[in-house]
């Protein structure tokens, strides 16, 4: 068994798979790491490797005190990837973009693929059918939107998350989650429309925790898999060691 | 003459009109504000009213201690305007949307108008062509794009707005560019299809900080004008005089 762990920006979620089957999904928070991981790795005992990706700022080392139970790996630049890398700064390229991109071209071979992960900041990856990883484009998620409109502002409250109601918003309230909520997935059609304009042969596939909130309320049809990157590195753990 | 003053989130804009005739602009900061009103109305001794907008966080006294030379006027929630108000929060519109509207449907008689301010905030506000405001939509501008992906995330840096070179960003720079810049481009276009969809017989007015630099990349035909509220200040003042 492989325990994965995707550190983002503001959550950890982890994820234990028997070859390709996802047995259980954990989320929790950078203060909760090494007690979690604990309770997994004492739940789930067969666990062999835990696998890394980071984006956040938690410490190596937080993961090393494991080494005794099971083998720490860290994804990183330096590892074998199923794409050939484009990117002009391959070295400050986010790994869960790479590990994204990797399950992209994984799961779905011989065809562009468009990848795009909601989380808190919007990354978009592409990688084409020649498995040519070119890179994409980064925008603030819904929480940075909202969080934004009140940290910059003078009047302007803080809100979560909601659907706008209509187009138009007839209030404060509902003028900002219609500026937030149809402004993204605007920007998310828009971007979908450029792409389609430049490729053919393509997939979209929809990540990330707001997966569920935007796959029902965009224009073109998509694969959407909340668990994508979870998924991923699985894969790209699997691609590494069968290839080394 | 008339001095207008537009505080806004970022900063405050001032302006000198003889009647219709934009005479000079000036653009400063808070801290700057009553050195400069000083010395406008030593250069224009001409003036007699000052008229002030504010969404900013400046005290009124600021403005209160020209008493003596001009008179002060606060463009508020109660003044006259030439719209029927239909908004369900009236008392918390940003009295920078109410003068946008009140210049749109003075400038732009019967029809309908969508007015796009791009600045701090990009607001949308929509005045149909029987002159009721209905409300619209308020999002981040590019700077509270860029600064949100620098503070909420460990590892992405803080840029300064730029023209994306290609859709598809091939580096962690030209990846935030292409996300913030054609994101709200998308996010614009996509908008002004929605009320495009909706309504007919209608105008689009883009002003605000960033007019010149969005003006060219929508897909659109737009009245760009990035002193539109300075105007409409000036012209919501003149019509409360003429009606009152």
């Amino acid at each position: 068994m492989i325990l994965v762990i995707d550190v983002g920006n503001s959550r950890i979620k982890a994820a234990v798979f028997e070859d390709n089957i996802l047995l259980e999904i954990f989320i929790f928070t950078k203060i909760e790491l090494e007690k979690k991981i604990e309770n997994i790795l004492k739940k789930f005992q067969k666990t062999t490797d835990l696998v890394v990706s980071s984006v956040g700022d938690v410490e190596k080392e937080s993961f090393l005190g494991f080494n005794n139970l099971v083998k720490v790996n860290f994804i990183s630049h330096t590892d074998l990837f199923p794409f050939q890398n484009k990117y002009s700064t391959p070295q400050t390229l986010g790994i869960d973009r790479m590990v994204l991109a990797s399950g992209a071209v994984l799961s779905f071979p011989n065809q562009n693929r468009l990848v795009i992960d909601a989380g808190t900041c919007v990354t978009y990856d592409f990688i084409t059918q020649d498995n040519e990883y070119l890179g994409g484009a980064i925008s603030p998620g819904f929480r940075l939107r909202y969080e934004s409109l009140n940290n910059y502002t003078a009047k302007l409250p803080l809100l979560s998350l909601e659907n706008p109601s209509d187009l138009i918003g007839n209030s404060t309230s509902t003028s900002i989650h219609s500026g937030v909520v149809n402004g993204l997935v605007n920007e998310i059609d828009g971007f979908i429309a450029d792409y389609s304009a430049r490729y053919s042969n393509f997939i979209i596939i929809l990540t990330g925790g707001d997966t569920d909130f935007l796959a029902k309320r965009l224009k073109n049809t998509i694969f959407a898999n909340s668990n994508f990157l979870l998924e991923s590195l699985n894969q790209t753990f699997q691609y590494k060691i069968k290839n080394d």
